[in-house]
């Protein structure tokens, strides 16, 4: 089984660790903070105290290298890549897709790189905020463009299915703009909302909310460094889903201030609703890589919500 | 003890019988719908055959009459009040205040109507959903304006404290701004990020859907009837919390398309939700009703974000 590096510990490269440990494979990491890397090491972990020497260890190992820092520190880390373990397998977790593949290709065209994002996380970060259960049942997109590397696909994949989690083959743009819609679209409404929630002469607004305000505003409490990282790095693909939900809340206000009615808006919400539950029961699949046109399957498995949780045959 | 009767045994009418009679009360009601009534009526609650049955034994026992039926079937009930309980000491849980108190004025003028709305709710309705624990720790507004029979507001914040809930007193139209801001603007968040989550060509956006989006999206799944009697019903404080959302979501999208930052969205939700953290803290008080200016001092402790837990003295 392929040795795991993560680079980068806190909430989701600190659980990538601890889940591949639980499941019995050598992994390792490192991390830029001295106190993170205190804590994994008091935890039980093996912590190499510099990027450089953990990379340098997966070189010797062919491990499978997880890049799990913020976007604005990926090109940092990537020159060490260049440096230190040229040809390396190479995925990561960063939650954006696209402009990831633009740095690898500049920093470490050498690496055999396969972007994956999994699609879990808390209100909360840093190392003490993971576990090993974090992915469990959890959608890990893996990058299906043509072109890419197989034999670095399967070992993504397999990370994924360590971690608990099952594997949606996605392209990088198609993923981009999901998650712009599904996840950081989701965080600036979130801000918005409690905005307008604190945005009152009294405190009144605030001591009503309830359930609809808390589960509307839960994700504005995440440290806003990690949502701008995330947000900001997502640009394109998030400026085209705020226009989308501005041309519907805008409507929707026209209809409101005209008529009094909402009844388009509130309709399509709720059948949305309903076609995420069917959607999240999409079935699960084996897939091949053996064929010709298996990066071509893949996406296509990924289009119809489908997650692939192993191997055929 | 003052006897209860509740009209509209939905999931809010419902829950506040089951509490009353929980704590010991005398509680009964009446419903529109024959299916409710006969499921309440099994599981061993007084369900009178017709509302002007229940409102006849209202008038009897001089008991507490709760409206708790969708803002548009009101001013039906209203009528029956007039012409089968004139005098009746009247609140109601619907949702919206200066609307009711207009309703009131116009077809039940004789009523001593202090109007009141727990913050509760689930994403379900009707009876089968409710239970008497659905108001434990909930806030309970009850109308605070000049000019109110206190004997009566007494009655309404027995009756929430009946039901586990805490009193929060405010003006009518300073409560219809709040929940315009922090329940019903969160339902047509909700709707729009639904949608813009399913208007993709692929299923892949709500196959990828997480903690954020489905938080997000939660109460898009209630019962667009209801959504719509309650948004549509409290339009013009509405429209103003719209139009707050909508200045900021613009200005914001200004900024992503100019800049590319989103700092100024992202940090004032995060203070937001700390302020939020904050005022949900704030202290629970005992009120006095034996004072000159009761209802201002009232409203001072609504204006604050406390709650009041029971009498002074």
């Amino acid at each position: 089984v392929r040795a795991v590096c993560v680079i980068g510990l806190g909430l989701i490269g600190g659980s990538v660790l601890r889940a591949a440990v639980a499941a019995g494979r050598d992994g390792f990491g490192a991390t830029a903070s001295a106190s993170t890397a205190s804590a994994a090491s008091a935890d039980g972990y093996c912590v190499w105290p510099s990027v450089d020497a953990a990379l340098a260890r997966a070189a010797e190992r062919d491990a499978l290298v997880v890049l799990a820092m913020p976007l604005p520190e990926v090109a940092g880390v990537l020159d060490r890549v260049a440096a230190v373990a040229p040809g390396s397998r190479l995925t990561d977790v960063v939650s954006v897709q696209a402009p990831m593949d633009e740095l690898v290709r500049r920093h470490a065209p050498g690496a055999r790189y396969v972007g994956g994002h999994p699609m879990a996380g808390t209100a909360d970060s840093g190392w003490a905020a993971g576990s090993a259960e974090l992915f469990e049942g959890a959608a890990w997109v893996v990058a299906a463009d043509d072109g890419l590397d197989l034999d670095v696909w399967r070992d993504v994949a397999e990370l994924a299915w360590t971690c608990g989690a099952e594997v949606v083959p996605a392209a990088a743009a198609d993923h981009d703009d999901a998650v712009a819609r599904v996840s950081h679209l989701p965080h600036l409404l979130a801000a918005v909302l409690a905005a307008v929630g604190a945005d009152a002469e009294s405190d009144l607004p605030l001591a009503l909310a309830a359930g609809s305000f808390r589960d509307g505003t839960r994700v504005a409490g995440t440290r806003p460094e990690l949502v701008l990282a995330m947000c900001e790095g997502n640009r394109s693909a998030l400026l085209a889903a705020v226009d989308d939900a501005l041309g519907r809340f805008g409507a929707m206000r026209g209809s409101l201030a005209s008529t009094g009615g909402l009844a388009a808006t509130v309709r399509a919400g709720h059948a949305a609703t309903q076609r995420l539950t069917r959607v999240q029961q999409a079935a699960r699949v084996r897939a091949d890589l053996n064929v010709p046109d298996a990066l071509t399957r893949l996406r296509e498995i990924g289009s119809r919500g489908e997650r692939v949780i192993g191997w055929r045959g």
